[in-house]
């Protein structure tokens, strides 16, 4: 097929166009941001522009049979101090890309909502696709506004969209900055020799999800024929503190680690049902913690 | 108390800014449209304005214990032609609203949202406020994105927030151009010896509210205490053909139906539970609908 990769220079999506170029596909990529120098690009399509702008989009979109859309402007740890922009930015620029796939008669779309974000703190792990959706972030209310533009274009039968709930994802390439993901935050201390924040005592539990098995879910998801809501999880839960202890085995670091008081935008304990996507992708997570964790680790040391 | 009512120069908003007064409170409103001339405003604080003016919206909160939020840029029928605007004006205006509660420190808000668009096509009637959100219309998703920031906000210990869900609400002053509101529409073409055109066979089930009873609901709510999502109906589902052989027998005319093919916007069937309002609030429904349109029809002939 020839796809289009929104988001496609970041950690998920240079991924995800690796693996898309592996299965034999013809891939675009729009991105705001230039090309990152670790990916090799040979033979991918690389637009600069983001989806304010209907031009970009239509130059996008021309001759496109699938659309990925991975970007976003925000993440859910600072999404609320300006939910205004979040709204502006991710909310109106995924319907802008909604209107832009209808004039081109694009019907399939691969979108990536978020599993960590989306459900709020459940009443029960592992969560199903159906269990209410309570967000205690605005990166998580826009998540579910996307999720429900899309859900609505499906019923009106007018898209043929699949909507992702991945997990906590993790691997090479991901951002130590802290941002983001703890795993490679944690890594990165471990690199420079530092110790690391926890926000909490550290018994807060995440569903760790490897790139790879994120990005095969993804492909798979794309050529599925499969509408509707799934989730993507690793199907196991790991606290902080059990990450960090893995880290200081799989790095032979100290990793000292300084506790935090909480945050209240949090969620506790989160692990996602991921039968729905086993079942309707031929999909199943591969990579343990541990050994992800190794992969991660030996990327680091080697970049 | 003192209140704003945002939008309180609509058909909804006029009506409970009558009430409110009856009920003792000190009432301010905020309309973008000037006062219309079928209402008593003497003691009523009347400010002409929208929700994007930052100044506007410090000088509406002066002083004000509760906000009624009622406005709305768009309705159901038409909210698909531009996703956008609905975003750009509801859902942002709503994030403006919040914003200046916090800087001035007002807590308190009764949300109108809508029980006839959040749950979509629902599983079952009477349909319960943990029905899952499946809305088929922009207007229904901004509704749910709405509501899902300011219960964002009441669990982060922002705001306390109470949503009012209500079912198809009619009475006096409503607009009887048929944008929204079946029944002053019905009445209207009865009124002007007109017949009135159905979108599909007549039969689709709506749970009609009384506006004096919604009113009712919506003072209880302000001073009750309680924060969280409630559904305000009749708890009783009539079809539009039941409707127009009301309309025949109040008003002694015909009222020919000319029916055209359905919308794929219009669920088919919504009666809201009313359990958790009326225990919550001490509320109930009082006026039934045959009786509701005796007083809408003796309404419309003496205005």
């Amino acid at each position: 097929m020839k796809l289009l990769v929104i988001g496609g220079n970041g950690f998920l999506g240079s991924s995800l166009v690796e693996a898309l170029r592996k299965a034999g596909h013809a891939v675009r990529v729009l991105d705001r941001t230039p090309a990152r120098r670790d990916v090799d690009w040979a033979g991918t399509e690389y637009l600069l522009g983001g989806l304010e702008d209907a031009g970009t989009l239509e130059s996008a979109l021309e001759g496109i049979e699938g659309v990925f859309h991975l970007a976003s402007s925000t993440v859910p740890g600072t999404s609320n101090r300006d939910p205004v922009f979040d709204v502006e930015s991710n909310l109106v620029g995924a319907l802008r890309l909604i209107e832009a796939m209808q004039r081109a008669g694009t019907r399939r779309i691969v979108y990536f909502s978020s599993g960590g974000t989306v459900y709020g703190n459940p009443d029960a792990s592992p969560v199903r696709e159906d269990h209410p959706l309570r967000p205690i972030s605005s990166y998580g209310v826009v998540k579910v506004a996307i999720e429900n533009y899309l859900m609505m274009y499906w019923r009106l039968g007018l898209l043929d969209p699949l909507v992702l709930r991945p997990s906590n994802p993790y691997g090479p390439r991901q951002s130590t900055s802290g941002v983001q993901g703890a795993i490679a935050a944690f890594l990165g201390r471990a690199l420079s020799g530092e110790g690391v924040s926890i926000w909490g005592d550290g018994t807060i539990v995440r569903d760790y999800l490897y790139i790879e098995d994120l990005v095969a879910a993804a492909v798979a998801a794309m050529t599925s024929g499969e509408c509707g809501v799934l989730n993507v999880g690793s199907g196991a839960g790991h606290s902080l503190n059990e990450v960090c202890e893995l880290i200081r085995d799989v790095t032979g670091r100290d990793l000292p680690v300084q506790y935090l008081p909480g945050r209240d935008f949090d969620v506790s304990r989160i692990v996602l049902d991921i039968d729905a996507a086993t079942s309707r992708l031929g999909w199943l997570p591969r990579v343990p913690l541990r050994e992800g964790i190794v992969r991660t680790w030996s990327a680091f040391i080697h970049s």
